[in-house]
């Protein structure tokens, strides 16, 4: 069963998207685990102080590497096979790609960063493997775990209704997908494209090929770029 | 106030993340505001339907566009000046400047999708703008939603205690940030850099520089090629 466990000061943030829907769901049915631990139960001072200022200088605070490595150490011991990931905007980007690869395995630890950012000895001490999801900056890591989980989960087996649903969609192939429509047939004086409705089943399948490729060159360049993009 | 109406199959996901910390107290304060639409109150049958399969045929579900622009049309009359975003892993990148856009705005309607997609016609009918917050798929919109507001909220004036924070983290700069450190001053035989105790502002200042340039070229060498970095 995959495990995820969350290391974070708002607990109470979790399962939060992922209790409803299809993860929580699968969440009521053991198909996933998920527990989300108080950094600030392992602080040793009266204040369960988890923060200290900056070495160095400079604004905000910076949480502090021993109260993160004994929440760490607690929730994750050395034998725990699971992958210890920090949210962060400074990681290496959340692809498609690392999520199956974490859907595979058997869970993950996730620390949510807060403040400034966490001591960069514990991230080094620790083997955290820093994911961010996306350019841009967050109040903490927490949005992003919840994001980062909810896209395992949905390919964890037997949580997505619709196995086939899966493979055709955006970044699975490498593309973005095709425009979708449905009925009415007639809505607003915009009609589906004849070519969807003319039980054509090669023609249909050669037109989303084309809508694909030319959505993705008008907006994501980049993507048909990649080197590690799969053959066509 | 800056106000974001959102568009859901459940409206039960919100404020989630939102009702705590930074944006759970400035919702209290009203310094912005939070609505959540259920799109199946607008559903014209028994079954309180909103999606139909998709045309041309193909695995999962759509939603409908005459369903969703009735949602639409009751959140956001015409006469609304708040950009109408959908967000969706086909959409335009979400990045810091994009956040820094939207949090100088009126608000944000946002349209959650869930099944394959949302009908074309709709996208463009009611000019609705993609947004993506990266190269992997959800179960649906609303951790995205959850996501693009928290980065919005933190930005808006009187939300972070420490204004001087929001300018030097990651891609304010157009870089990654520098690594972190705080007391204790020695934790499990690793020391703090010397240079950060030195005292020396100057040198401070130049191996924070340094450090930023040195991981953004290790991390991610796509954000020193951006034609729109900021001179440094």
């Amino acid at each position: 069963m995959f495990r995820a466990t969350v290391l974070t000061l708002y607990p109470e943030m979790f399962p939060g998207t992922l209790g409803l829907s299809l993860a929580g769901r699968a969440l009521e049915t053991d198909t996933w685990a998920l527990e989300a631990v108080q950094i600030r139960d392992f602080a040793t001072d009266r204040h369960r102080t988890v923060d200290d200022t900056p070495a160095g200088g400079g604004a905000g605070m910076v949480m502090r590497a021993d109260v993160l490595a004994r929440a760490i150490d607690h929730a994750s011991p050395v034998s725990d096979p699971r992958p210890r990931l920090l949210m962060s905007p400074r990681g290496k980007p959340l692809t498609q790609e690392k999520v199956r690869d974490l859907a595979a395995g058997p869970g993950a630890v996730i620390l949510c960063g807060r403040f400034e950012g966490v001591d960069q000895r514990l991230i080094e001490a620790r083997g955290l493997e820093e994911v961010s999801v996306g350019d841009f900056i967050l109040s903490g890591g927490e949005p992003a775990a919840l994001v980062l989980l909810d896209a395992v989960v949905r390919l964890l087996p037997g949580v997505m209704g619709n196995e086939a649903s899966g493979d055709e969609e955006s970044f699975e192939n490498g593309l973005l997908e095709h425009p979708h429509y449905t009925r009415p047939q007639e809505w607003e004086g915009r009609a589906i494209p004849d070519v969807l409705v003319s039980g054509n089943h090669k023609k249909i399948a050669a037109w989303r090929r084309a809508e694909a490729e030319k959505l993705t060159a008008e907006r994501r360049p980049d993507l048909l770029a990649r080197p590690d993009k799969p053959a066509t």
